[in-house]
């Protein structure tokens, strides 16, 4: 068994092939004068092979480069594919919100499958039961919140875990576990003398006791930055954001910080100056799980 | 029927929706700030539906477009999804050149069908028997040779047809046909006193006539630029040079022009400022024939 690395996971790549205690390889990639990618993964290929390749921006290119190279992991000799594809792109697209609109999700995983792969791990996907609707084969999702809480371990005084909605609240539940917090999600409430739409912790006291936001994807981070600035106007102690995915687009980290947020900590899922926290022991174990 | 047209091929798209006799509806495409394609289809869509999208750079992100409109169309309703793609990406890596390479144009061929393809419409593809290879809907290969030709028609004088490598002979023979003019491939030749290589024609006189070089793809264009340099010194009178795919990169017209070609023209699969014969009465034709 090998463990393959492209340029968009190398770091992990290695994390995951001295837990797994197998040879790393890393792909060899260029691109042509007119934008196509290419790829060759270098020796012949035995037995069992893991691909760890993310899907953060630029997403396309980094999908075409994983098309390529599960089949070229096939084409060398591999005889199970086992794709580990820590940030899935697209997947917040998981349903036809709007007549017309594809079910983006589902176009990529059946892309993978198609392109060879035998087996899927992925990490905090937006919704995990896409897998099962458009996967055939084997999958796992990995979710790394007590990897991130335990950063926060010791930190936080009389800590409050938020989730910045409803649909997020079992990652703020897990994490209040591991702290020993309390947790709640953010619900918008309007204000009744001026109209002004805040978002709000539902039912939580946060005066005076340190608050930890966590959420699946930071993106353009607007979402959290105006979290933060209701958590605080509450009269909160400090506030921390924690992510799974920092794809960090349009200077999030600027407006984070600027809105008082504390620290912002994220995996490395997606390579972030804030990637402090890594998901390579719960994916070796998924990858173990899968092939044994 | 509905003719469904993408930003990749607007033009081609409403030619063909005229000369099919059927609506044209044009995608609703947008950027979410992270990079990710949102496109979405206007209106229910009934019966048989052909989506014109051609993967001219940048390949990756229209490949990612033309599985999204793919899946959209048939959740819409279309009962069959005819794909038009008249340049089709990453068509030249056909086989593992070097092991551990991938057979791209396979990857790419899969994934339009698992995408829900019911049938391809290709325009000069690189290797046709790709298609034959790699997928089991049904498919064609349009050939736009004639089209080429004719508009030299009357053109030329004395003139002699070449392509640029023996496997690309057939489409000089084809143009030859139709403009009653001899034809040859170029093949390298090494100067026995200096050791430098040259492209020469092979068996055919060039002096004082005019010489049409068609090929597939002009890319970055220095093969046929080469070619233009050595077919003038050795006599030939003006040199004009034909392609289907005009992806010019690298400022490849400049080194025509600068080689001393007279014009370059090219087909409309991928739109360009030499795009002056279509290929929508061909490809119109192919569609016909596989909805039939």
């Amino acid at each position: 068994m090998a463990v393959i690395a492209t340029s968009s996971s190398l770091g992990l790549a290695a994390k995951l092939s001295r837990l797994l205690s197998k040879e790393l390889l890393v792909a060899e990639e260029k691109v042509f004068p007119d934008g196509e990618k290419y790829l060759r993964i270098p020796g012949r290929l035995e037995g069992d092979v893991v691909i760890i390749h993310s899907l953060h921006p630029p997403q396309d290119e980094r999908f075409m480069q994983l098309l390529l190279a599960v089949d070229a992991a096939k084409g060398a000799g591999a005889s199970r594919v086992v794709v580990v594809a820590p940030y899935f792109a697209y997947a917040r697209q998981d349903k036809r919100f709007l007549e017309g609109e594809p079910v983006s999700v589902g176009v990529l995983l059946r892309a993978v499958e198609a392109a060879g792969a035998d087996a899927l791990v992925v990490v905090d996907v937006h919704k995990p039961s896409s897998l099962d609707e458009w996967l055939r084969i084997p999958h796992r999702n990995v979710l790394p919140i007590k990897e991130l809480a335990s950063y926060f371990q010791g930190r936080l005084r009389d800590p409050v875990v938020l989730a910045p909605d409803r649909g997020a609240l079992h990652r703020a539940q897990l994490a209040a576990q591991v702290l020993g917090a309390e947790f709640d999600y953010l619900e918008k409430s309007r204000d009744r003398v001026t109209g002004e739409v805040k978002v709000v912790p539902r039912s939580v006291n946060v005066s005076g006791r340190d608050v930890l936001l966590i959420d699946d994807i930071i993106s353009t981070g607007g979402t959290l930055a105006a979290a933060a600035r209701e958590i605080l106007a509450l009269g909160a102690g400090r506030v921390y954001a924690a992510c799974t995915h920092a794809l960090l687009v349009s200077g999030a980290l600027d407006k984070l910080y600027a809105a008082g947020v504390e620290e912002v900590v994220a995996t490395d899922t997606v390579p972030s100056p804030v990637s402090r926290v890594s998901v390579a022991e719960p994916v070796a174990e998924a990858v173990r799980e899968l092939l044994s």
